[in-house]
């Protein structure tokens, strides 16, 4: 091995998947919070790397500890503005810290059936998708926030095809659809045109949306229906500047039951785990 | 390696994660059945293990294609029913077959929002939790049939404690509580005491119990909600004859914010995802 | 909801998923064991279940607190040895205790490269597969062993086939292949003849056995290898009195490569995830 | 849903987790590569995305057939070399095509045992760590090749501490340690100062590297082994111009068994899921 000179590149450390359960509990009906954190600072950490020297370093053990401290101290609000509050602080109590970023996997949880139609008052149930969000800072001071959706599977059994592709290719074996099932798992993430706002809010009149715009269309293509998806979110949200969809084919194959002398008229589908046709894409606001 | 006189002792094979979909599409408002299935089958398959001759064996691609003709032409109902239709089909079929058993996972979709209502015609949204299904056969004809729910995962935040247990042990550390978290992930199955039954219905019935039932108590440990969610079960379902539970408990552990100069009355936690305690019971009918 | 009479059936409770790490340092060489372990109790548990009364029951936290006590104290052998120590400690420890199985999956670790040919004294790499125990007692004083492999993926790309099944069947599609690519991930378990003996010492033959056997003839089904692995295996261990296996075809299907021109001589394959064969037997002694 | 004027943002579509698996047959002694493929392609996708409109539109499931084709065709070599054609081709293939990435994880066989030290010629053991490779085109003709490690657990059970941090902080109660365990899974990536190379001597020089240099030093944080890390490869492998870790703190946890009346000497230890310190950096070359 040769000697070399080396240097170090961008970096981070922190803590990573610390599950923390709030209960809010100021009212015989309970609220929760349910939220897996990670937490990277960024800062003046060659000493570290290079010398072995931890003088004024935040273990992580640390930073663990004071999430939840600040969990029970703040939190009041949404995942997004404890996500201000936790960097805030690690700017401030780290002497050789000078930003970094906060991601959390909310799971959400609904109430359990009670007396009335308003659900039980300390019972849940966990349902899915998942709220993601991801805040970051250079100063402590000043955040870029991103909210999204992890994990929505959705499905239509008619109203979707893929034609008018590229036919004159050696390696198109594909035949032309004008009916097939189209389903997939919706993970999505948006980014602000607002410095704050109830964010709670958006993030339900987004999930709503995608709902609503995934079926009122005929689709000629997930891609197409991505666009759909994202012009609908910014229509319906201008807190928001842009939305990406990363949108997997999950692709329902119609068995072929011809060769055993019976009809298959998109009503029996084998689902094929992969591979699986992958889109992403960022929509944006035009001028 | 001593030459040595072997046998074949129990034994089974067919074909697993067949992953089926079925849209019935006999009016506009189509329905949807999403199944994991795997197929297994006993018989006399002993010339093929010990002399690697495969006369009269049905190969796992039939049984696979089997699965999906069969999809079409029968599965009007239940997935119980559907799984006596498959092993009724591979016992006759197969020369060497006697019996075997079949085993599903169900997933579920909810209508996405239509325009009443009721939902949406052709839109669905995957939830949790699963249904599963076991059924076997020794011959064909008759046959002992499983159902349960997979992934309910439930929690309350108060009526839980844990206390009077054994204390004198070199080994326990644990102070008593009497107000904590209990939360869990309900695996339930259960066995029948009559030949047939509208299984859906059943289903509903048993998961509608054991949300009412999960709450409706204070709970000293999860031992005696288990218990209680048995006895509930069996009151609201006369068609079983038994019932069974795994239940891990997810601990929700109290974060010692004392340390901190902060209150915690029950109100931030550490959700710590093992090791964690597990019970697994049956409840039966007393005579 | 009716009240019924129900009584508790067949049940267990304990402590699963405990991560348990020891590092035997007496010399500067060091070895260490990495299990996972889940001990389950039965005995007379009505009383908690039944009427939510705990006197006398072990706390699932005193379980976990004695497998790591234990581990000190004992644990100088095998992992079955130390399954046997769990089960007659908790038999002992708890009035209400009779019985009861402690399972375990080992991660095996070899060393690093060290200075010689013999490895590095303090540092290692995890690898697989894994080693499987399950102990059972009802008396914690005698005990039934089973010790096993799990997620042993081997392969080989030529030498296997399969022919002279059932052709004539409506829903048979597969062509005959005589060579093929024959895939699998190997879970075995095995019962002793023995009431002890080097536990170790047989895995380690066991698994050279499977290794060696699983290339050592044309193969013409799964079930006839799964027959030679379980002969050889009892051959070469003589401590075992039966052998079972779990063995899914990972189907390597030929990619139609013809359709493009091209030959595919048995070169190119797509690894099917799902759904594949699956072979489950026990090989026992015959007289 | 206001209408809003929306545009296309970076974008890129394909096919992923492709299962791959070749088997060079040219001599008795076979060997294979088994790779998950994921290729995307950037380009002038807006018609398809705002207007529904696939003309010219390379189908995803043509990219499929296309990766086997061309694994035939070509994939003499490297992984790295195999995405260099890939791109090549979809950029010249898609007339809407520009350019893109192919990510790829390579699953490593090791020979089964065989008659002679050399292994055996058809059969193989599947093994960790992994292989990844990432390359990058925007014009098809020149790449940015991205390489690296996945799933390598390391561990030593000595000559690691952590001290000298920040302990005045209000939220600080971890102790001092002198000697601890160290364990972590290696994710590592690393970017080439050449054009090309012989990217399996590189992936096998810094995968040797690492083994080793993991183990050389008394480790003060695991900020302090990554960079030696870093630096040891850089040294070893002039190709590269700067490689990057991601190394979990696997916290194993010396268990408190004092409570109990006995010592533990870093002998017994919890193996803590979750969370975990999580350290990322770039070690540079320095001019």
């Amino acid at each position: 091995m040769t000697k070399v000179n080396v240097r170090l590149g961008e970096n981070n450390y922190g803590k990573a998947d610390v599950q923390l359960f709030k209960v809010y509990r100021d009212t015989p009906r309970h609220r929760v919070r349910d939220v897996r954190v990670r937490v990277a600072m960024t800062g003046n950490f060659e000493a570290a790397h290079a010398d072995g020297d931890n003088t004024d370093l935040l273990a992580t053990d640390t930073v663990r500890n004071t999430i939840y401290a600040l969990a029970k101290e703040g939190f009041a609000g949404s995942v997004e503005d404890f996500g201000k509050e936790l960097l805030a602080h690690f700017v401030q109590a780290g002497p050789r810290v000078t930003g970094g970023f906060a991601e959390f996997t909310e799971h959400l949880w609904e109430r359990l059936p009670g007396e009335g139609e308003a659900g039980h008052d300390h019972g849940f149930a966990r349902q899915l998708p998942k709220h993601t969000v991801r805040v970051e800072t250079d100063d402590g001071q000043t955040f870029r926030v991103t909210s999204g959706i992890d994990e929505l599977y959705v499905l239509k059994t008619t109203q979707s095809g893929w034609a008018g592709y590229l036919l004159d290719e050696r390696f198109t074996t594909l035949p032309e659809s004008f009916d097939r099932i189209m389903a997939t798992v919706v993970t999505a993430k948006w980014e602000y045109a607002v410095d704050t706002c109830d964010y709670d809010a958006v993030w339900q009149r987004a999930m709503a949306q995608i709902q609503q715009t995934f079926t009122d269309h005929y689709s000629p293509s997930l891609q197409h229906t991505l666009y759909r998806l994202g012009e609908a979110v910014l229509g319906t949200c201008p807190e928001l500047s842009r939305v990406w969809f990363h949108l997997p084919n999950k692709h329902h194959l119609r068995y072929n039951l011809e060769r055993f002398g019976l009809d298959n008229d998109n009503e029996i589908f084998h689902v094929d785990p992969e591979p699986y046709g992958l889109m992403e894409a960022w929509i944006e606001r035009a001028e």
